[in-house]
């Protein structure tokens, strides 16, 4: 049986496309932050939080909270979104397997002891630019560079806040490929040839 | 044609075997340190230094040395044995299609716009303690985590000091497997897979 596949991610790698890919080969579900926030809405979790609040997180916004044990502690909107997306990604992979893109869940399986493969997505700035570039009509080439930094350093500063861990770190991973130097064709092939492979 | 396949490794991964195993199936000539090294004595590059000198950076031995120009610059053992191995590994390259193992190799060739696939291979520490245990029947079980690390903190040391880049850093690297989850043979096959379709 093939695990549930964790996709990490550059913007503009194409990690997203080939996550998708990677599922329709296997035919096995897809899930993004999207569908993710869809069904933790369409389960009550953290509703109103998700349907106002980014991706991403906030030093600002901290209220207080009082547990079930009565202990007062802080917690964020984006902390409360983060536990509903957690729970929404462990019942989906405890369904089996699928593909599950961004939102650390490559973090949150291996911590609970889920059979799990981490893949990681990267491509260098001309390879990232060019794709967004052709995805993206309106977006200016000047600007781009800054936006793909911008992207870069909040996924970094999210994956740290969340799993204390750093992003991108070897070691997190079973395989990280170079979309750019490589091809996203090479990419789901190698991807799909691992899950069929991966020891149980 | 295949690329120039370089492979980066922590110690205990496997790297090395690996390496190896792509080179015989690919049928391509394999250099690892101790090869490089041996051509490096045969053309006289640096040769008395290689046969006493180890194979890391020393930040003690540095000597005065006046180049061709006449520039008075200060250059260690190390820096001389780098500068021969390198010589080595741009002939080596230049010849074909290979695999070379450690040495930045993967630097040195992309610093010279040589056509390589950048490989590296790790594990978690106890896949490479029982792969070392196996192989090394005179090691103590308990001085192996503490001799894994030193290993580790011994090649990023010279990898950064000779590339001023990080070891490890994914954005250096076609591809980055872990070898204790997904197994040797599976790591030989995808190397080899992704070689032989590599763009030109």
């Amino acid at each position: 049986m093939y695990p549930v596949i964790t996709i990490s991610r550059e913007f503009g790698s194409g990690g997203h496309s080939i996550g998708e890919a990677v599922a329709k080969q296997l035919n096995i579900p897809f899930y993004d932050g999207e569908i993710v926030n869809r069904v933790a809405i369409e389960s009550g979790y953290a509703k109103e939080l998700i349907e106002t609040q980014g991706e991403y997180t906030s030093s600002t916004a901290m209220w207080f909270d009082i547990s079930a044990a009565g202990t007062m502690y802080f917690q964020s909107p984006q902390d409360e979104i983060f536990i509903a997306q957690k729970k929404v990604i462990l019942e989906c992979a405890k369904k089996g397997p699928c593909v599950i893109v961004g939102r650390c869940a490559d973090y949150i399986l291996r911590k609970e002891g889920i059979r799990c493969m981490n893949v990681m997505i990267h491509a260098d700035m001309e390879h990232r630019k060019k794709r967004v570039l052709e995805r993206y009509e309106n977006i200016e080439n000047v600007s781009i560079e800054k936006r793909l930094a911008k992207k870069d350093k909040q996924r970094k500063t999210y994956y740290k806040y969340y799993t204390d861990k750093n992003w991108g770190d070897f070691r997190e991973y079973d395989v990280i490929l170079d979309s750019g130097s490589l091809g996203e064709a090479m990419c789901v092939k190698t991807i799909c040839q691992l899950a069929e492979n991966f020891p149980e």
